[in-house]
């Protein structure tokens, strides 16, 4: 993605150093954090430093890389533990367990620590790389299915910031912009923490496409005027039979659609899909802390001494969704489990 | 209502004053406004001091009868001036014309400036009794439709802040909570200017009525898990099918509830029906400023230069209406127009 002119992706290794853009600081200031070690890969997945499925992906893939080049013997019990470590630090985006597992089959079997740790930096390497082709991918075939003149609708970020470069949902935007296709973003705020209006209307504004920021409240008024023509959000786990979970609300855009004939398309690279999750229901969904909805920044936004609940996450049934547009082409919901030969 | 142990009403008049609980502060701080002449009646609605149809309806039966009894000769001109100019302080709301309407009602073809002072602040005072007699009606009919043990769902604040006492919404509420049931309000957050988390979440905590705020994108979540057994919202305009104009958003949470089963009812008194405007299509619905949106008090939460749009209410097609909780009964969206009779 440019970032003031300079080509960047999210996440990257250098000088045994994992490097990352600081998410919880956009759009006020543009901050490049260096991660040392599992625990702070940790603590940056779980404060939402860097936070979006794919990204998280490999941020996992490079932490578990960061600390096997940083053991000085080889111990696999302690790579398990990192790994099971690293892969509990969120529940619900399942490109977690997809890029950590992507490491442990790349270095299993290999005797030395120094070969291992050879591996290991390649594969989370790969991985990043893998994910930027995907996202590549996913932006030429969702491109297909925009118009010139077409409105969109986003939910959340799923932009190169939720990935490692390009985005998901974000990605067929760029490239219809690119072509010089005139389109129009509405992109819902995404309460509690925003970041359609922090970061997804931030990456827009960088492209230079045209958008709105609308409160999700609004995202069905213009829906029922027949304002949107396309929905695409991106997503954290898909369950086998195509039920998704993606950023709360999400479940809310996807039934307003179909009930205004609205085609509603999930992006996601196939790292994304849980094979072994045969439904939604199956789907572990994130309650996250009360105060990212009573406060904003540090100002209480609510009557003092009220509580909240607050469900990171929601399950769209697959019957909203018109279908999944991946690297490997777009697919309706009941092929998606025929993917499972792309899964590596 | 109770506010610290004492009874107040939202708006009323002493001293040729109008005094209203100042909505902009709460629920930070209780601070009564006082209010001079016309100028700030429509500064006090426009900035939403006071907000909520019903409230705004008895705003402006006040501010009416204020401009009169400031008069020092009878000028029927000056006083459809002030009504037109009071009228046009916000389009959505029907209340405001029905309040402004019941004033010049009873004061039509009488001669003096004595009687027409004396007439319209009695008018006033009527139109307020009124208004707290219809929700107190509204939630004594409501409360037919509250089981104990049931979960409720509202949206924005439709309480007595936003009529002259008990509310429309919450009215039923209020009943069933005195009458001993065990309920729980899920209070939707209502971006952008969160009338739920400020103003609804602090009426139910002064009533001790168990509640959870929860962001807009959360309420089909829990609505999806089979944990709201009724919705209940206000109104800003009914038209005389049945098509209903409220707080942005209120379209979204009645299309989910249709989609899960879920009863959905609108509470307004007969004031807030619109029986000269058809359909929802005929309803004027208010944009207002995009900083609404873009910042939260005085911090931007959104990327800068980023645009917004804010459609202030939107409109939900009677088909997704069980009924209509009234001060003259439940009525289903069809029956609605027969209400009439009961416009005065």
């Amino acid at each position: 993605m440019i970032i003031n002119r300079k080509q960047y992706r999210t996440i990257w290794f250098k000088d045994g150093l994992i490097h990352t853009i600081n998410q919880l600081r956009l759009p006020g200031s543009f901050e490049i954090v260096k991660i040392n070690n599992a625990d702070e890969v940790i603590k940056a997945i779980q404060t939402m430093v860097i936070r979006g499925a794919p990204a998280i992906g490999a941020m996992g893939a490079y932490g578990l890389a960061q600390a096997i080049l940083q053991m000085d013997h080889l111990d696999w019990k302690q790579v398990q533990q990192i790994k099971d470590k690293l892969e509990a630090a969120r529940p619900t985006a399942y490109d977690l367990t997809h890029g950590l597992n992507f490491i442990m089959e790349r270095i299993k079997g290999l005797n030395t620590l120094s070969d291992i740790q050879k591996q290991a930096l390649e594969a989370a390497e790969t991985y990043a790389d893998n994910c930027v082709k995907a996202c590549k991918k996913i932006g030429q075939y969702g491109n297909q299915l925009i118009r010139s003149g077409d409105r969109l609708l986003t939910h959340c970020n799923a932009g190169a910031l939720a990935t490692v470069d390009y985005g998901t949902a974000l990605s067929p935007m760029r490239m219809a912009h690119y072509e010089g296709k005139n389109i129009f973003v509405y992109v819902d705020e995404t309460r509690p923490r925003l970041q359609g209006a922090r970061l997804t209307a931030w990456e827009l504004g960088h492209e230079g496409i045209a958008h709105a920021i609308i409160t999700d409240n609004a995202a069905g008024y213009f829906m029922g005027k027949g304002e949107v023509d396309l929905v695409i959000t991106g997503a954290d786990r898909i369950a086998a039979n195509g039920d998704t979970a993606n950023k709360i609300g999400t479940y809310e855009k996807a039934v307003v659609a179909k009930e205004n004939g609205i085609p509603f398309y999930i992006a996601a690279p196939v790292s994304t899909i849980d094979f072994d999750c045969p439904t939604g229901a199956n789907i572990p969904i994130e309650e996250r802390d009360q105060e990212e909805v009573l406060f904003i920044g540090e100002q209480l936004v609510s009557a003092k001494g009220s509580p909240a609940k607050n469900p990171a996450f929601d399950v769209t049934p697959a019957r909203y969704i018109t279908g999944f547009i991946t690297e490997h082409g777009i697919f309706p919901p009941e092929e998606i489990s025929d993917l499972s030969t792309y899964h590596d």
